[in-house]
């Protein structure tokens, strides 16, 4: 009997092996992945707060760019995009162009990163949306009116803001499939009725939503303060003079990125039984 | 005599807004800009530190790139660099490419950065010596040892990175000529005579340069810490579990950023008075 029940200890540590091998998501993955992007995007935020708006950036007018016809930055985003293409970015599932037509195809070795989405996530991509919310919401908000003429320095700063807001968007999908196959009957019933709805209110958690919310302004604060070797850290609280308003941190996450992130996942698990 | 007085008054308040419209160039405005330029440095080492070192993107075997021969971080920094250039990166005096050799001209409209650097400026780039230090000395002290296949995003990690410290020690050519503006007469002696090492001295203030040691591990505290909504923010000076060790970042100042801005200050100023 002891040897039989050994043999299934074998057996089960074997499979969660594999499984390991196969993919390592667990919510505890999926929660430190999406905790440790908070700060990339705090980050990134920050640094393109240091230029003023730079509107000609944005301006189809400003560039006379042969053969182009859009903004400076959409000239720059399209062409890193094809760079960085080339260097393999799109192969991994949690990177999404902008631009995704008309790539030019990896000039690495593939890299095997483990296939742990359903196929169909594949076709999911709201980076237009992501895109629009940037330029003509959040940016408006934290970037100071001026210019200073530093528009490549400037696009490039939207391009780390962009990258990463998307990235952390479309991690929807992986935080979607995690949470499935942890409690699949509990979303079969609304993906087989493909109720949007009803998915929506099983992946909403407004004390988990709330706590984020707090979470992302104090670190607008942390990250955003003039360090000083006379003040304590402590003071972090009563200084009020930040990088970034902590506030627009915080609507960021609670009218475009926690949103965002749910209809990734509302239309990831839609498809989840295809 | 009180209308004279006045116009004197004028003419001197026209002339100080004269000179603040052709440069904004004090002490002040130069500490203050080193000192936000060491909050981009934290967060862009914090940002590579997320990537293992992923050694295949320094090697130059690794990546077969038809008509070119050296590593996928080269090429990526090459291309990039060929971009921000048809944007007007480098027609300003504070950024410096790592491939200055054949970049295409700027398809922006020129903006009038002001001239406050004496033209012999324009002939120091020691970016060779930047690109050297980062990829084999500084990268493998923080980056932790294995490979994710991510070689597209560490590369553009490293190039957030690589400009980062390449503007913050070329930098040293307007820490210079403020200096020099300050105080010609203590300079001008050891400028004649050519004499580096004076020069070396007279730019050398060891508490100065102690206290930003302490200020960048402070930042990499800061910057570097888990922040959790239950600990008060003083605990990060005992938590002692940071993203990257905040002795790394002393080092990156004491070994490299303040020897090298000092060499390009000497430079600078053994040029100064052509």
């Amino acid at each position: 009997m002891l040897e039989i029940g050994s043999l299934f200890v074998f057996l089960f540590l074997s499979m969660e092996r594999e499984a390991e091998l196969v993919c390592d998501l667990t919510l505890d993955s999926v929660r430190k992945s999406l905790i440790r992007q908070e700060d990339t995007i705090v980050f990134c935020i920050i640094e393109r707060a240091k230029y003023p708006l730079n509107s000609p950036a944005y301006n189809q007018s400003y560039a006379s760019i042969p053969g182009f016809s859009g903004s400076l930055l959409e000239y720059i985003v399209r062409q890193t995009e094809k760079l960085q293409a080339t260097a393999g970015r799109y192969e991994n599932p949690e990177e999404h162009a902008f631009f995704p037509d008309n790539l030019p195809s990896s000039l690495v070795p593939p890299w095997n990163y483990p296939q742990v989405l359903h196929p169909a996530a594949n076709s999911i991509n709201i980076n237009k949306m992501i895109w629009d919310m940037y330029c003509n919401q959040l940016l408006p908000l934290f970037a100071n009116e001026g210019d200073d003429g530093n528009y490549a320095s400037t696009a490039t700063s939207d391009i780390d803001c962009l990258q990463a807001l998307s990235r952390r968007i479309h991690y929807g999908k992986f935080v979607a499939e995690v949470k499935f196959r942890d409690a699949p009957h509990d979303y079969e019933p609304a993906i087989r009725a493909q109720d949007k709805d009803a998915l929506m209110k099983l992946l909403t958690f407004e004390n988990v939503e709330e706590m984020v919310r707090r979470r992302v302004a104090k670190k607008a604060m942390v990250f955003g303060q003039e360090v000083n070797l006379n003040l304590s850290n402590d003071d972090v609280d009563c200084q009020g003079k930040y990088k970034v308003d902590p506030s627009v941190v915080s609507r960021l996450y609670v009218d475009w990125v926690m949103p965002l992130t749910k209809l990734v996942q509302v239309e990831y698990l839609l498809r989840r039984l295809d």
